[in-house]
């Protein structure tokens, strides 16, 4: 989950947030901005095409939820910041996640990987209805059909398992081929 | 579940159909039509007034899935139905019910009841962002709050059951009080 | 869904039977039994080794739901019916599917095809406990772990889309690779 | 939440935890443990008895994710500490919480409360088959109807929302009247 560096800082203090990471998981949430038909039916996946260390891959949204901020809050902060402020996402009425994402800071506990700590991302799925920009953070959002997602190039271009969370999110929808 | 004079009849006769639903469980779908503020969070429930036999009820939108139709689609149908054709539904991404409401023709195997019929319903809540206004199988329909929604006099105006399904549906959305 | 034949004729008589499938959507169960380790986690799925007509192919659980029949009561049944009476099958305690399969007998409508009827399933993962032996329906059953089960090889030889219900099984249980 | 005293401390230390539990939302799991008959159907639901300060209240088995924990392994923890160590739980095989439970330092902005912090907690149903003892930290375990459960008098001993939580987890498993 390369956002780290864009994250908001919350409370506390870099040094104090670095100890943390290496004590307790810490709370993310994933998001999959899709677009959908008049049927609710997925019909593009947005990613974004991030620039990290010298390479370029694709990503989910991601962030921390801070102190005293609701999920629902850290979707909609999250979503603004990656999609720009007139993607109008529809967040979803109920709060469960389609799944839950545990990176580790160990390769090969769970599908999930994050050098920098262990994170629990709560993961949704979020039609989006505006027009959505790519932020300072990603070079780039490419939209792709559920089928290109599912395709072996798309799915290699992702890093730490979010691989793995697209196509869960894919299945959740029944868009998985 | 009220609406069954209202429901188009299929490639059945209507003879046929009445021997299929001694004989056979028959498919439906329920939606509980909410508007959700920009967070996602529910802040009304709708429900349609209807009138039976010589007592008037609320109600859930129901109707059955017909032959070859998709359960998107007859969402659609039963939605524009019964809240009118620019009530601009956001049909959920995901096939997955909040619950499934197995309607017996005999009372107490479960918590719903259908006296002519078993029908299973797949029940979805339904964000609509526009106008609605009563068909002609409804008398009206009207918004309450989630608060209002869960209370004892509203639940005693549904019938067959529908109470336990909005409940249900409220604690879903995480808004059963 | 290859179950046809051995399915229980209800309380319609054959040619009653036929007559409906082509004219309402007819009530399925899908389930796929796993056996889990003592935190939960999936380590295998039991698919059934089917002979139809003249191929032998790799298949799910399914059957018909039967009129007044509950559906917990169906998994129950079907289950018992293909992996015997001493499985242990542990039911979900919740009515939600991970999944709804809707079987057209038009190829490409969704992912589901079944060329006599229009099908809906509700597709349950269900973990067994027991000894598991094959009905006079499945000439065996064979336990793979969930990689096996997600690998091409073994999901090309599934029919009518349960390659996919598969792969949403094993996606909502987390262990999709 | 009221399991703080006896939680392990994890790798921080008391001090370092009181702080962050000020600056970041702490990550809980909260279990309704369950027991259900063959068919699954819940038929008891296990509520703990609890003396807090000067009162007695009924309470859901709660705790928190360590470092490196996977949830899967917290929820065995936290079922063998409040429950023994044979209840042989269930712990379910999809990582997907039945509801996500945000208790706030500051009452009103959800359902739930925690004085102490900021927890999110993911919330699972839990069928245990074994014998339970009530630990250190409960005087006893109390096992009710789903009716029972839901009614007034049992969700009024409960605090800080997990009566919400309880009415929540019946829902989902289709046991809320």
């Amino acid at each position: 989950m390369a956002e780290l560096p864009s994250e908001p800082s919350g409370w506390l203090s870099k040094n104090e947030l670095e100890h943390v990471r290496e004590h307790l998981p810490v709370l993310y949430v994933n998001v999959v901005p899709v677009r959908v038909d008049s049927a609710g039916q997925v019909t593009e996946v947005g990613l974004l095409l991030r620039a990290d260390d010298n390479s370029i891959h694709r990503a989910l949204i991601a962030g921390r939820v801070l102190y005293h901020e609701r999920i629902r809050d850290a979707l909609i902060r999250h979503i603004e910041k990656d999609l720009g402020s007139v993607a109008l996402p529809r967040i979803p009425a109920s709060p469960n996640p389609f799944t839950v994402a545990e990176y580790f800071p160990t390769a090969g506990v769970t599908p999930f990987f994050d050098s920098r700590q262990h994170a629990v991302a709560l993961a949704y799925v979020v039609p989006v209805d505006g027009d959505c920009e790519p932020s300072q953070n990603a070079l780039d959002i490419v939209w792709i059909t559920p089928e290109e997602a599912a395709s072996e190039e798309v799915l290699a271009d992702m890093t730490g398992g979010q691989d793995t969370l697209l196509r869960r999110a894919l299945a959740h929808c029944g868009m998985l081929p």
